[in-house]
Parts: structure tokens; sequence; C-alpha cells
């Protein structure tokens, strides 16, 4: 049994908690938040104040918090007494992270699994694992359909909004031609954005639409639509989180032949897939302990074997 | 640059010709053959019986023999003075040869990458990493529409045939429709069998459509479609090596939840993309002998940053 400790407790942490109870080899001991524990009616939670005592009793510590300030913060100090699985995800920012959690893993003798999920994380491993097969060719991402947190937020911010979500769409014609495709294209050429709001009754809605259309950097260069709709409409049809996307690599191998490589994914539940993936990433990392591999360990250095709790022989059995 | 010899000039030998003299980390040394060297107008053929002259002169050998009988018999001996990549790919067979050849690569300070290619390969690889992630649900595995080598042999071997070729079709709305099963299914409830025959002018074609149709293991438990052609439209529509195929997981999380995992291959040359994933993995056994890491290898165990000549800093840069 590998014993779990979770810091955090909003969608992530949730859907860790969930799953962790689902698997045989693997044991929640505690769940920390910065909230009071005793507003919670469950008894593994407790205060991220009394981290350090658990530092003999936990074997893998996933920070299910968030990537804007929490991970850049706190990640460092908590990797001083324990091995850790985040999901840090600003991409321009991972490689000095990267370098930064590394040293301080191997100064303390622990293993550090950064930036996992689906985008950074599966998406990457198959970018990179596409382009070195096909060397020659063009590497397409589509994100969606699916609940953008960042742009939902931003919507929601304005005004006179009571709730909004926005929906990030591939176009499905690009997508589904895309062998014929010969540049490299901008993520506004292949999404269109779908937004849902509710408004306060006396709003200008035309005002509204035309904010939210040329918010920078959010929508202006994209194809935006907004629906307006009820309270009631909202919360029966768009309170899910769902999500998924395409990574494609469209390749030239010889005599002008085309081979197509195509990862997709369709998440009823985003964050329950990117759990999944953390407590995958929770596997490996106890490898790592086990070898003493100290240090900072990403999916695209990590042996796949790792990910899951069979020998290696049992695995060349059953999947080769 | 990684010295690479080939053994074998079949359809796998020369597309990693053309694909190795694409390549700018790569150097092609000598292609292998049984046959009469000065039978090809290549300068680079040299009769097998050489081979051994070369083992300081080569990083890395592909072997593009058979799996039927070459592999076996050739690949342990040829692995006593080379690190080799090959594509073993008799599923039931694979855990004893990877034993045997562990061993042998071992003992002679050999690294030997086997069965690569995409089944058994990256559809491997990505059995496993799905199924280690979403570790309750059911994974599917759809061939084609490709051209299966092994059943258009055994059309063509019938009397009155003078060329042929089978398809692999899969069934198009239980793929569409995979999130909504509930059980395994077979392969021959999942795919449909197409042959396109070129026969002699007396022969019963009614006979051969129902010899084909019936023929054990081949086709017998399939919905097979037989399509007798002239040779002129044979040679114009038939003579691709077309392949690809799906694997698809679907995995249940939370409340019901369902998230798909879905990878598929559209290749125009089968051969090729193969031959493709062999260089890649060419750039991993150069990996492997580096670091001293002697014995067999496969997909499922190999760091996927091996497979690409970058340094990992630069890969977390660009894929992460």
């Amino acid at each position: 049994m590998i014993k779990v400790g979770i810091v955090g407790y909003g969608n992530l942490g949730k859907a860790c908690e969930g799953l962790i109870n689902k698997e045989n080899d693997l044991k929640l001991i505690k769940i920390f938040t910065r909230r009071d524990p005793n507003s919670f009616n469950n008894k593994n939670m407790e205060h991220l104040d009394q981290l350090e005592m658990y530092k003999d009793a936990i074997d893998v510590l996933i920070l299910a918090i968030g990537s804007a300030t929490d991970i850049p913060e706190m990640a460092p100090k908590i990797i001083k007494n324990f091995n850790t699985v985040d999901s840090f995800d600003n991409h321009g920012d991972i490689p000095e992270y990267y370098k930064k959690i590394d040293i301080i893993a191997k100064k303390n003798k622990k293993c550090a699994f950064i930036s996992t999920g689906w985008d950074p994380g599966l998406f990457s491993l198959n970018r990179l694992i596409s382009e070195s097969i096909l060397t020659q060719g063009h590497t397409y991402t589509f994100w969606g359909k699916g609940v953008s947190q960042g742009h939902s937020d931003a919507v929601r911010k304005l005004e006179g909004v009571i709730d909004a979500v926005q929906y990030t769409v591939p176009k499905i014609n690009i997508l589904e031609n895309i062998k014929n495709e010969k540049r490299d294209l901008k993520s506004y050429e292949t999404h269109t954005r779908e937004v849902f709001v509710v408004v306060e009754d006396k709003v200008n809605k035309n005002l509204i639409e035309e904010k939210i259309k040329s918010m920078e950097n959010y929508f202006d260069l994209y194809d935006t639509t907004v629906h307006f709709i009820s309270k009631s409409e909202f919360d029966k049809n768009h309170k899910g989180i769902p999500h998924g996307g395409h990574v494609i690599r469209v390749g030239e191998t010889l005599n002008n032949n085309k081979e197509l490589y195509h990862l997709s994914l369709d998440l009823e539940s985003n964050p329950e897939f990117t759990a999944a993936i953390n407590l995958a990433c929770v596997r490996a990392t106890y490898r790592y302990i086990k070898l003493g591999a100290y240090g900072a360990h990403t999916i695209l250095d990590t042996p796949p074997n790792y990910y899951s709790n069979m020998t290696l022989d049992r695995i060349i059995e059953r999947y080769l």
C-alpha cells in the first residue's frame, strides 16, 4: 500500500480522494487544507499547518493546488519533507520550475513528479512520441469541446453577470481535413468560443456581449458566440466540467505518403481524469523512491511501466 | 552520427533505408541480404555472410526480417555481436523471446530493443498507459482499414487465384458508439473482411468465394465480402499498403462519469510508418548503449525522451 496525502480540497483534491478510495494499492492518509478542517464533515481533513508532522507517515503527497501562485510558492518548501506529484501548468514557467525543484529534491533526497495531467502531461507525451517517429510534418493541438476555467472567470467578473461558462470548441471541419493542412495553425484559427451567461434583469445585453467579444487575449481574436440563458437553465445544463481535445501529427514518410497519428480525449469530468493521471504518477513516484532516483521527474522521461503496479514481466505478457 | 545497419531488404528494410537517408543523425553503413548483393543496383548491399566483419563499424543493427522463423532463429546469434532493433510480432511468444534475448544481450554487453512497431509497439504503449490511468473500464483495439498480409497470402494460395488482397475493416458504427459498450468484444464482432481477387478466366467464382469464406481461423467467423476484379483494376487500385487502427479505453471515474482515451493511426504506408518507429528505437538503443544499460528493452519500459536526439532540458522546454 502506498500512503498518499493530498494538499488542497478543490475539484482536483476531491476527485483524488474519491479515486484513491477505489484503488487497492493506495491508502489515503490525510487531506490538508488552509480552511478550518472541522468545517468539513470528513475525518480525513487536517489543517495545512500540521503537514510537517506527517512527513514519515506519507509516501507521496499530491499537490492539488493552483498553478498561479500556490504551487510556485508552496511546492519548493513542501518538497524538502515530502515526495510530491503536482500539476503545475504554466507552460512558459515549467523549464525554470523543473530546474528549481530538481535541485531541492536531490538535496533533500526526495522525488518530485511535476507538471502532470493531460496538457501539460499526456498531450506533451504524445507530441514528443509522434514527432520523434514522424520527424517530418506538422503537429496540431485542439482543445475541447470543454470548459475553460480562466475564460469563464473572466466573463463572471463583468458587472451585471451572475454566472457564466465558456466552452472552447474545435473547428470540426479543420479537424476532419487535417491531413490536407500544409502549415502550422494558430489557436484562434482552429477554435471557436461559446459563452453561456446569466445576467441581472436590468443590464444591457448588447453591451455585455460586446464587452465579452472584445476582451483582449481572451476573446478578441476568436469567433465568439454569446448565449444569454436563465439561471435555471444554467444550473440544469452547464454545471458539469467536461473537456477533451486532440493531438494530431501529420507526418510525411517517403514518396509523399502521409501518416496520421491522432490522440483524442473525450472527458465527462476533467478534474476526475486529471486526478486519475495524478494517481498513476503517484505509483511512478513510488518507484523512483524505491530506486533512489531523487530529483524532478516528468511524463517525458518516465518509463511507462512505472505507472502500473504490475511487474515488467507481467506488463510485457499482457500488453506487448 | 549513429551508424546503422539493416538486415533484410523487403518492404521494411527498403523503407528503413529511405528514411535513414533523410535523417541528419543517422548514417547507413550496409544492408545485409541472403540474396546475391550484386543483383541489386545498390552499393550499400552486402551478403549476410559478411555481417560479422562489420561488428565494430555498426552501432545499431535493424533486423528487418520475418517473425515466423527468421527472427527467432537469427536474432539470438546476431545479438552476440550487435546491438539490435527488431519488430518480432508473435504476441504469444514475446515473453519467452524477451527473456531469452535479455540473457544473451546482457552476457555479451549488448542492447536489444525488441518487438517494436505499432502493434506490438505504439498500441501496446497506449493500452498500458490508458489502463494505468483509467483502472476501471474496457479496452478495445480496432485494426484497419488496412491490408492484412497473412490473409492476402492465404487467398493467393487458392488454385485459380492470380492475385489477391484482403482489407480488414473496423465496424464504424461500433467504433463511433464505443462509449456505450459494456463488455469486451471479439475481433470478429468488431471487424469485417473485404477481399479483392483476380482469378483465371475459367474458374468457378462461386466456388472460390465459398472457399475463401469458409477458411478456418482466417474468414469463417467474419462477415466477409469477396470482389472479383480485373488484373488492371487490381494493379491500379490495390498495390498500396495502407493500414491503421484504433486503441480505445473507455474508463469510469466517479459518479458514473466516462472518460474516453482514443489513439488512432491512419497510415498510407504501413512499412514506412513501421520503419519510422524502428528509427526512433535506434536512437533509444544508442542511449542504452551509452548508459551501459545492456539487455532487452521494449517500448513499455523505455523513457520516451530516449526516442529523440534532443536533450531532456530542450524536450521539457518544447513539449511539456
